[in-house]
């Protein structure tokens, strides 16, 4: 049995799309068992009329609800009695809880499972891992997008080392290529931080290191991971995102600007819709944070019932693939981390 | 009378490219004079059954040629006869020479700029400013882009200022928007570097500072200048270019899997033809060092002669800007450069 706490508030479409997603997963998994943390009369609301395994969900009653402009700190500090924070404590005690999904605040998240639920042995910063399409039909993932703003050689390699066994175990990537995301392609390219972190990367042969990626080449298909500090992962993935949905905008914008256009893409209507749906983020799942010691997955703030569904089965997969043991075991070869 | 010298070898297509797009550029600005630096008979060769203005061109024999792989520093030690090092000679030395014009190794001019040309008045860092098309029509500028991996608060308001004064004074947009790039919008966003930076860009009255930018909205027209250190710049830039150019690629390939597909395409190709052209480079010139003592442009590695001509345009427009003194106006009320 694995069971995953989904917290049902703080996403734009929440508690519908949560409570949505979590049911269809059921569906997927037979020895996957839910705890839907929020409000218990609104969650009871949202399950009426629905058919549902009643044996293998439960509710964690949280009534408190989080504003859109409070501080993480706050978060943690005044509403224990949030869907949020019930739920980090309850993945925090109970042993018997593997997993969980949210769409709420991510500094509250992180802020909250770093405090609360900790690292695994070795770990020194957890990081985030999400995921792209690349275009000739694979994903990338890249690590880290966003929990470290500021990070060490030392951090790099981890992210790498985390990322790497993520993408094997729970996309079944082998030999992973991994990628230092910097602003050439030669070694000695970029400041300290990125030269130190390419000899380290070199140096480890759990990773399948293959040099420095620019950014260009992100969807190329030629990595699986990249890796980075939090700032310029999170300019990497938001940029190339905001490019490619700007640049769709602009083609339907522009397709009706001529008759002949609209007949030409009344022709095509299949394909855009595709391209559209191959674009769409709620179709690969949340960000997963690595290096926790238990599974959390953070799903996008806009994340629709199908992202939510996502989110729950990379939680899954993350803990049958005993993905946790097998980062603690590499990074420990590495780093020793002091408590 | 404005003389812009032009290295005529180092890109892909040069020295064709170079010594075509010069020409055109002619026709442009009555009182505009070129000096091209390279071998004076492959220049010469270039030129053959040509219209061009004798009196407004000279060359500049420079005989030597500049590896792909060699080193910044030792390109200036050892390579005093390449077309790029004679170039940036040249003008440093002689008062009646605006500025260059280089498609050349990046890492070679910047050296070669910053030790032999020098900075304006006040300037700690001269940085990038290339520019990107916005969706809505407008463009955007991104300063620093590169030439700076690490910077200090002090430099991003800087570039700010600078960035700010060229894109109003050579593309006449007034009161330019300046966002800080930022991994969220909240002024309290980012690390200490960003959060200084926020402060001295709020305080800075000469420019019309909008808060922090996140990536995703690079294209979306609602800035018109954003500062950045040069690492975040660069994967900023690359990761919007590589994203629309995999995007319409991809679209590209779909188009032939069937045959519906290919006529409804048959039907937009002039559209597409006009998007490709929209997000082409070539057509928004090279990206302007900004804070040296003289006008330095860098054309793309892979300019043709229509984005040559665009760069001398954007040195030409720079110097008849006065630009340069405008800019040290503007820094020198907030920051004294200690020699």
């Amino acid at each position: 049995m694995i069971k995953i706490i989904v917290d049902c508030f703080g996403g734009d479409h929440s508690p519908e799309a949560n409570v949505d997603g979590a049911i269809a997963s059921l569906g997927k998994f037979e020895d996957l068992h839910l705890i839907l943390s929020g409000d218990e009369a609104i969650i009871r609301r949202c399950l009426e009329g629905k058919q549902w395994d009643a044996s293998r969900v439960e509710i964690l009653h949280a009534p408190q609800v989080i504003g859109c402009d409070e501080k993480p700190t706050d978060v943690i500090r005044l509403k224990r009695d949030s869907s949020m924070i019930k739920a980090i404590r309850l993945l925090r005690d109970d042993d018997s809880v593997a997993a969980m999904v949210s769409t709420g605040s991510t500094g509250a998240l992180v802020a909250g499972a770093l405090t609360r639920i900790g690292r695994l042995q070795g770990v020194i910063r957890p990081a985030f891992c999400p995921i792209l399409p690349a275009m000739n039909g694979g994903i990338v993932g890249i690590c880290d997008s966003g929990a470290n703003v500021e990070v060490t050689p030392d951090h790099l390699r981890q992210f790498a080392i985390m990322a790497s066994l993520y993408m094997e175990n729970v996309y079944g990537v082998s030999r992973p290529r991994v990628a230092l995301l910097n602003v050439g392609k030669e070694a000695e390219k970029g400041d300290e931080l990125r030269q130190t972190a390419y000899k380290l990367l070199q140096e480890t042969s759990e990773i399948n290191f293959v040099g420095n990626m620019e950014s260009r080449d992100l969807l190329s298909g030629s990595y699986d991971v990249v890796v980075c500090d939090g700032f310029s992962g999170n300019v990497l993935i938001k940029s190339t995102e905001g490019a490619a949905l700007e640049l769709l905008k602009k083609l339907k914008k522009d397709i009706y600007s001529r008759f002949i256009y609209k007949v030409g893409a009344a022709l095509m209507s299949r394909m855009f819709k595709e391209e559209k749906e191959f674009m769409n983020y709620q179709n690969y799942g949340g960000s997963v944070l690595l290096g926790t010691s238990k599974v959390v997955v953070k799903g996008h703030g806009s994340s629709k019932a199908v992202a939510v569904e996502k989110c729950i089965e990379q939680a899954y997969r993350m803990q049958v693939s005993a993905l946790s043991a097998k980062i603690e075991e590499v990074i420990c070869k590495y780093e020793h981390y002091e408590q």
